[in-house]
């Protein structure tokens, strides 16, 4: 492939931001712009030179663009994007909604088949490299037991539950894997951990002037759901300490594949991830793909895929004999 | 896929008795025998319902094996195998000599081409495993460093080097990744680590009577290229407990992938193995694998693959619905 492929990206949040970002660094890959709901003019885009265009127009760019890598919510813009825009182009989604997977293919796969066009969806790192990684796992230890972790995160729903506390001027929340869960399932001990047993949360909060620090304390360790069934550490801290240290959106996890090939011979296979920032991770995953499916839609396949009908040379610039010398 | 597929394993050492074990964990496969240049009759299986046949008599199996998994050594008996069984059947490998790939994969092409099969070489952990992991790492995260850690496993080489000292009665030794450099990796400082560097060299030695300990710990530490460059440390101990734990081919290691996705938002990938068995692992992913080559044979492909080009769905004995609605 000489030519660079291009790319459209539909939505700018911080997903979208993350998508422009990545593409910089990858010189295979071209920028035709951003798509917005909104008043182009009113999108502020990290990059100048980024064009944006009003999603309204994005059918007249049909020629001009390879693949486009669709940055809404799983929520509602998914659903009826994903359809929608792969009867016209090739896209590439991170929907994250695992319960919904199933349905949400199906609705890609007719429109995309329909248009022959290529789709993939559910990039991203879980539903993504997480699931890749669950999938190798039982696959190469079929007698063992799979556990999925999360975190350090930070946890968008938790954060908002805090803040709704009277007395509470700013919060975030993050949710951390147990060490001890963790170290149990390593050991090869193949526990039956349920999600509460698998995961702390550690809460920073600001508290508004003359709030009752131990009465708040109590409040959030006794919350129901969100923090009693836990093991909750909560740190009172500055206005300025929350601006400063915690404005990022860090995340990560571990999926953990633990078996016995043969009786007493025990295999772990862990795979890890620390993310400074998880928008930006879900990003560099998006264009990887989008990478993938210009491959897929050039060789004249069409319909949905998801991460596991990807080969992984696929997601490379990288030429197969390239990859087979440098990489193998 | 309601027939079970039809395995038969060539060469029968640590790896085939590996492959025998996994395929009975496995029960969409069936084995359909070993074949061996040694005498059918002085091999001895580990399940006695295995049947053994001369390797000779492989040709008349042709229609009764859909996938013949090659077990024998990467210094010489795949280059020769692996194109040669390649012309009748679909064959798996996992050919080790990372610097040979390019010719294997040559050789094996045009045979498997020439034959209208499908083989996969180079599967197993490193390469094979470790190798995805790298190219995810770098298509991920192309502003970035990789890092592949080996161990901590047992080392053939250097427990012979150790064997072969006057006055050693027994020995073994383990390479460990060295806890300083992945600390240095996981920090996301990047470092230049030479192998040395990033490897330390753990041994356990039983002496012979009367042999001078303090004088086999310097041979040892000094003796060059094996264990001067290296930090090593000397484990006396007595010919039971060589026996009793030391007798296991653990092995394992890491591949970390740690970059920037934009200006000071690290993200650090990392996929850790740790093996009870080394053979007995590499044999899990070969019967994955295997597998892999099946389907791709049925759906009418043909030449040389390796794990770049496998998507990760084919791995699993799950139908794509499952593996979406279960995994995903």
């Amino acid at each position: 492939m000489t030519e660079r492929i291009r790319i459209g990206i539909v939505g700018y949040g911080n997903l979208g931001r993350g998508v422009e970002t990545s593409i910089g660094l990858n010189p295979d890959l071209e920028l035709v712009g951003v798509f917005s709901r909104r008043d182009p003019l009113s999108v502020t885009v990290a990059d100048p030179a980024t064009a944006v265009y009003a999603l309204a127009d994005l059918e007249s760019f049909a020629d001009r663009i390879d693949v486009l890598i669709l940055c809404g919510g799983s929520k509602s813009d998914l659903p009826e994007q994903t359809p929608e825009l792969a009867e016209k182009f090739t896209v590439v989604d991170s929907f994250d909604t695992h319960a919904k997977v199933p349905e949400h293919f199906a609705t890609v796969d007719a429109a995309a088949s329909a248009g022959g066009n290529v789709a993939i969806i559910s990039t991203g790192w879980d539903p993504g490299l997480f699931s890749i990684n669950r999938l190798f796992g039982e696959a190469i230890l079929p007698q063992g037991k799979s556990y999925t972790f999360w975190g350090r995160g930070l946890s968008q729903g938790h954060s908002d539950a805090l803040r709704r506390i009277p007395g509470v001027a700013g919060a975030v929340q993050y949710t951390l894997p147990s060490e001890d869960a963790i170290e149990r399932v390593r050991a090869g001990e193949n526990p039956e951990l349920s999600t509460r047993e698998k995961h702390d949360r550690e809460c920073f909060v600001v508290l508004e002037a003359g709030a009752d620090e131990s009465a708040i304390r109590e409040t959030i360790v006794t919350m129901p759901d969100y923090f009693e069934p836990y093991d909750t550490t909560v740190h009172f801290i500055t206005a300025e300490e929350l601006a400063r240290e915690h404005a990022g959106m860090p995340h990560g996890g571990f999926v953990i594949r633990s078996g016995e090939s043969s009786p007493g011979v025990s295999q772990t296979i862990e795979y890890r991830l620390a993310l400074g920032s998880n928008p930006e991770f879900t990003s560099s995953v998006l264009v990887a793909y989008a990478r993938a499916a210009a491959r897929l839609a050039a060789r004249g396949e069409s319909g949905a895929f998801t991460p596991f009908d990807i080969a992984p040379g696929l997601l490379s610039p990288k030429s197969p004999e390239q990859l087979r010398a440098e990489l193998l």
